[in-house]
């Protein structure tokens, strides 16, 4: 049902500028005129707005356009580095960082270990190192920089920007924005990381629709996010996609998370390597043995998935059972979110299309007949800066819908 | 991001017209000036929406009302009985049919036993029969019926009304909507009858919020609907909320869609009296035996219920397993979908506050820690007609989205 709603004239015209803004970094190079049809606002009130916009040096002019009877019309564009957003992957084993421009172009990236990620304040002023150089980098003033969009694994109290815990940081409760703000002068965002993810994986093709995508991260571990029509759908308490820990067999192997049997503990990358070194040092014969070179130690889920790959039995075996529950996992997606789709990001799934296909057999023996027909399951396309890229979406979204550029 | 949008003039003033009525709904007794303000339209433009309402007889003034200074004002309602929705819930055992006026104040109720559902079109007769005895006795103008929404155990096909799959009528692409539609004079809509309870029981309390509530009606069958604010959440191809397939016991037994171990297998009236019988029939001794009068077909899980409440031991293991199979469900929809609330509905909820205990227990078990924080379950309150009354407010909202109140 329509809603009643009364809004504030000064924002109605806030909210204009966004519009004009929002038109020309989708359709530009564009003249006046187009953007006042494609808005609905009249053409003296884009004219202003863009007045406004060049005295601001936020867009410019690029000479005049194909006339369509009149004078050649004043072409626009934004000014493409004139604003910074910066987005940080901080993974368990990678810390990742990328400077994007106001158009979402990627302009600089940068990568180093995690390591230790303890004591807390120790590793935050590390990644506080790391995303200043990646900003000094840019040779550019303070104020360009819009803001800085973190991606952590965990539950995220979105509110505070605490992590409430963290399994693959071994964190619980640690206040990350307020430490990370005592270093870095720029607002910012700290979102649990397989939603970013998900927000920049239903990005390119998917824009403007109202789909729901469902994005599922299967690395080391599992985590999913939601994004409906453009916008992450958060839950009430900002936590929603936990699939790694919804538990797919009871008393199963002990997970991070403290419960038994959750679908990470089964078939996430580390179960996966973890299954595979407890065969080995059980004895288990296994081309396995030779890749690591009897050392078990040395075993991770890409080793497993190159022995599997070439045929070896203990190997499919793990490989089998791990995408078998994991399409127990996503049925469960598919019956009660019946999403459009579902994008398979991660590690997992960097290692051939053997994977994929037993994953979505799986998913067809265990869905509901004839439920979540539209489904659709493919693999992710936005490469290992995804998710930083993600973090800066995360931040832009919420940087326009509250409405705090400098514009 | 503010979406750019463009919107036709003629549907602007229709959507104008629908706001006022909207607003008076909400609001009666209500005056002109109130209105305008609410709705932020010009007061010119609400006398004329109403002038146009009162003439069509669709709202009326009810006198004058207290004077803020000037004139008193004229006082305004919607005539109430000026318009009916028809709802009604075909379940497996009961027909029930309500009429709502346009204020959603249930005004009729009827029901009766479903009886045979084969043949379908057989059945579909008896069904057409049922409903118009119900609008017979409104002794009213058929312009006054606005439509017929009817919730159907099953998974619909929502754009042609067709019934793909229903598991509790044994019924394959039954194109329901097309059938009724040759008897039925009046706009059909076909909904899943777990969405069409879902919108029914997320209502009172919650309106014009974002909330997001799963509520899941656990009875003969276990199902589920997702109300976001105050809209249906459909899915992609409208079959979300099938919590009763998902899969919690590998190779457990078999559920009436044809898999293995569902929810519904394990935890659903159906299966606490099937796992009853058997108990039974093997000689266990319970006072279930007593209860049944050593008749085992007569065993319901209403029966079980009431041997548990007295402390009987094989009923309350068979309650408390269902009730843990549950909480695994619910606690899976609790990580992955992080809902604001989950309301319990259906007949397994009427037998004391125990069984709601029990899952509720078994949520916190089985949820990731810290995960769905704000969760809060409870039962519905909505009544044995809540799917009825859902059934009308499914129809209303498609009448008043589409704008298709002849008004």
């Amino acid at each position: 049902m329509e809603k009643l709603r009364k809004i504030d004239k000064n924002r109605i015209a806030q909210m204009n500028k966004y519009r004009v803004l929002r038109c020309l970094i989708q359709k530009e190079p564009i003249n006046r005129a187009a953007i006042a049809k494609i808005t609905d606002l009249s053409i003296p009130t884009v004219m202003s707005i863009i007045d406004d916009l060049i005295k601001k040096d936020i867009v410019r002019s690029i000479g005049k356009g194909e006339s369509s009877g009149g004078k050649p019309p004043d072409m626009l564009e934004v000014v493409p580095d004139r604003f910074y957003y910066i987005g940080a992957d901080v993974g368990r084993t990678t810390i990742r960082v990328v400077a994007n421009n106001i158009v979402s172009r990627q302009i600089a990236c940068f990568q180093e270990p995690t390591r230790d990620p303890f004591p807390e304040g120790k590793f935050l002023e590390r990644l506080c190192e790391v995303i200043l150089r990646v900003i000094d980098d840019l040779k550019t003033e303070k104020n360009r920089i819009l803001g800085v969009g973190i991606a952590m694994p965990g539950l995220i109290e979105n509110e505070t920007g605490k992590v409430l815990f963290s399994p693959d940081f071994g964190w619980n409760n640690v206040p990350m924005k307020d430490l990370l703000q005592q270093i870095l002068p720029y607002p910012i965002m700290i979102k649990n990381a397989n939603h970013a993810l998900a927000l920049n994986e239903s990005q390119p093709p998917y824009e403007d629709s109202l789909l729901t995508t469902f994005s599922v991260n299967l690395g080391y571990g599992i985590g999913a996010g939601i994004v409906m029509g453009e916008d992450l759908y958060a839950g009430a308490s900002g936590t929603c996609g936990e699939i790694g820990h919804i538990v797919v067999e009871r008393n199963g192997p002990l997970c991070r998370c403290g419960k038994k049997g959750c679908l990470e503990a089964v078939a996430s990358g580390e179960a996966i390597a973890r299954q595979a070194q407890e065969a080995i040092r059980n004895g288990k014969s296994s081309k396995i043995r030779e890749l690591c070179g009897e050392d078990s130690a040395l075993i991770d889920a890409k080793l497993v998935f190159e022995a599997a790959n070439s045929g070896d039995s203990l190997a499919l075996e793990i490989i089998n059972k791990a995408a078998e529950y994991i399409g127990i996992g996503l049925s469960m997606a598919g019956n009660v979110l019946d999403p459009d789709r579902i994008v398979l990001c991660g590690g997992l799934m960097k290692n051939g299309p053997y994977f994929l296909e037993r994953i979505k057999s799986s998913v067809q023996e265990y869905k509901m007949w004839q439920a979540a027909r539209q489904l659709l399951i493919c693999t992710g396309a936005g490469g290992e800066y995804s998710t930083a890229n993600g973090a800066c979406r995360v931040l832009a979204n919420d940087l326009w819908q509250r409405l705090e550029l400098p514009i």
